[in-house]
């Protein structure tokens, strides 16, 4: 490599230091636990589809990063008209049209991967992102209580994370749907896209859009407001919107679904994750049709919703066969990336090694390398020191690495080996095939120090 | 999403089925085992570079995919000049400059990432692939027991992978050099470079090209081809260089360090690997020093090197410090997607479940769903039947996904659960808090049916 002047950051391309991605790791490896113990089959994409895939054949999406070899001059080649894929629900759907023959519906499918799109870097908004996908994907029919399984399964591996409480919000577009056509409004979808913001403007505002905007009469606007506005932890929210009087057999369809999902989600531990009824929350994707989820993140609202999803009529379809899907996303890195930065979520150490073997000089290099191994394969990641230099020095260097342990191997015939917890300094003989050192010493160790405000 | 043809595989960009995937990340996973219990720290970088790191600065690789957004006419933004890392040495090198002060060297990293390249796809071919590497990088000095090291750790990972026995050659450029420089070669690095063509050509081919182009007289030629066939799997190969009668201090130095490679990978179970002395082996990358590797698969050889590497005496240098390295990278999808392809390589069922959970009736579907959760607590994969049909076609619903397993619910307070083999067809009394399958049906087995000839 030619020499080069020190290279900055990328904005908008996190990178996390060694001791992050080892509990990055961790946490992805919870997730495809938790998915795996429920059935979800993981698969992998290609990072890039065709162009018109990703823009679903309607306007160019600008955010979008293109793809093409330096040698290709013009852009017609065959190759040509490829990006790089913004969500795992694009490349998840031509997935399933392309290997349909060889995959058994219902499919449960997991995807862990990265994802890239070009919008201005800001907080929880990056262009290349880590997404943790879960969808089942059925044949023309996919009975609704996998609307219920998806949000279990989501919940039960969101509960498991280091990371501050979480609020998982769920709605119905047939209950917000219903209503809207019980309240004899014009344009129910156009309703929902001003309902959709709540959010992000005050009440009075919103009021005044769904008259303006959605064609709403003030009493219509007033009643879509108290709809909105509904919020429990449980299936009071039925009595509530029952209570606006509106009677509309979509609206009673929805109702009984929003209630299924938030009772399904009952059993899930209250303390880590609450699981609400939120008729506020409408999702902008226009292809979602009945359960819609939300997710967000105790002191950290500015991040938006960290995890999101719902179900679709159509998730993909060959003109032959629809395939119908519900499914939630988790943004990894919008969620991973603030708690490292603002170092409420850090490691332990910054290695995997448990153990620094010493040398007494280089040339029992090889011994301590066969005691090393004697520990590794009872899984004790260990390292042998990196030079033969004075035990302090050597104690040292495993101290600014975070390494817990340093092992004296035994010299001579009649001595013992020796392994020292440089943290209390304690110091025992110990035998290179039985000695263990506590559970939590054996892996890096996730340190979580919540912020007490943001 | 809109109606759509079927989609068709993109040529060089290889996908797996889901059973395929849970091989792929089964071994993904033994392999950072075994770099973590060898003190190897994970690092994961952006997809993207600036295209002259990519490049080096010197002529432009067309090979390179360049990454722009839709949106920007002009290549001239900020971000133009950006492309997909085509292996993870480079991002490695800038990673290190990068975060220099906030590491400690010897610096142990492995990174398991895709990687893209414009190639012509052909057999172990792709433009989109797997690389798992190991580096040991340093400041300003890195002692050579880290050669050994690296070898070491790649040869016990590539051990544990189920897949034809392989064939690690190690080399030294210094032996090379030195031997070079020692028999009066007027230019030693173009006579490397012929070398280096061995694999491809005949020996005579070679020889005549080492006169033209590397202008040795017919006796150095002779002299180099006799060296280039020593291969041997044991340190006699020092003998036979000695015989040839060439002295040279650099030449004594690269037999010393290539006998200590070979002798520190003695240990490693010889069935599955043979390590072994290979001086023909040149590797065309001008950056490697001193040790060199190769490796290729028993029955694959179309596929050429399938793991390679070396040491290098400037990873990267930011003009006050040099970084030297070692290193091994596997290309993980070079070596695996043709054994998927051939069918040597597949997995003993397409989705983690172990048990399916029967149901009576749909009002039992939440019955169901709580025994399942009681397997699942226990680390058992376990799904619900998609529908309450006869129990015959919930049985067969089990059988096409290959789960070994139906769980049929307790019904009524005097009743017991039972679990049935349905491959045996075995059925018996179970309690959900105790009962375990075997562990080879925990989880999804690889499966190994090597092909007897190529």
């Amino acid at each position: 490599m030619a020499a080069v002047a020190r290279p900055g950051p990328l904005s908008g391309f996190p990178e996390l230091l060694p001791g992050q991605r080892m509990i990055e790791q961790q946490i992805i490896d919870g997730l495809r636990r938790t998915f795996e113990l429920h059935g979800f089959a993981p698969i992998e994409t290609r990072a890039v589809e065709p162009v018109e895939r990703l823009t679903g054949g309607a306007e160019v999406d600008k955010e979008i990063y293109a793809v093409r070899r330096l040698a290709e001059v013009e852009a017609s080649e065959t190759e040509a008209g490829l990006g790089l894929h913004f969500d795992l629900t694009v490349p998840f759907a031509r997935y399933v049209l392309e290997n349909a023959g060889k995959l058994e519906f219902p499919f449960r499918r997991y995807q862990i991967q990265k994802c890239w799109r070009g919008e201005r870097p800001q907080a929880g908004r990056y262009r290349e992102f880590i997404q943790a996908d879960i969808d089942v994907v059925a044949e023309d029919q996919l009975p609704f209580h996998h609307d219920i399984e998806v949000a279990t399964v989501m919940a039960r591996a969101l509960v498991a994370l280091p990371i501050p409480a979480l609020r998982m919000q769920v709605n119905n577009r047939k209950l917000l749907q219903g209503f809207l056509i019980g309240i004899g409004a014009p344009d129910p979808p156009g309703a929902m896209r001003v309902i959709d913001k709540m959010d992000k403007m005050p009440a009075d505002v919103v009021g005044q859009l769904l008259r303006t905007e959605a064609g709403l009469s003030e009493e219509q606007a007033r009643a879509c407001l108290e709809l909105a506005g509904i919020r429990t932890p449980d299936t009071s929210f039925v009595d509530r919107v029952r209570a606006l009087g509106v009677r509309e057999p979509l609206l009673d369809e929805g109702l009984a679904e929003l209630s299924a999902v938030i009772e399904g989600c009952a059993g899930i531990a209250r303390d880590r994750i609450t699981v609400e009824a939120d008729l506020r929350i409408a999702r902008g994707l226009d292809y979602y049709t009945g359960t819609v989820f939300e997710t967000r993140m105790n002191g950290y609202d500015a991040l938006g919703s960290i995890c999101s999803g719902g179900r679709y009529d159509s998730l993909a379809s060959d003109g032959r066969t629809t395939y119908p899907g519900v499914g939630i996303s988790l943004g990894l890195s919008r969620l991973l990336v603030p708690l490292f930065a603002d170092g409420s979520l850090g490691a332990s150490r910054d290695v995997p090694s448990a153990v620094l073997v010493a040398m007494a000089d280089e040339k029992s290099r090889g011994a301590s390398g066969l005691v090393a191994q004697r520990l590794r394969v009872r899984g004790i990641s260990t390292e042998v020191a990196a030079s033969a230099a004075k035990y302090g020095k050597q104690i040292r260097y495993a101290q600014r690495r975070g390494i817990p342990y340093v092992w004296f191997p035994a010299i001579g015939p009649e001595a013992e080996h020796e392994v020292k917890d440089i943290r209390s300094g304690n110091q025992i003989a110990a035998d290179p095939d039985t000695w263990l050192p506590p559970e939590v010493d054996l892996k890096p160790q996730l340190v979580s120090t919540p912020k007490t405000a943001e």
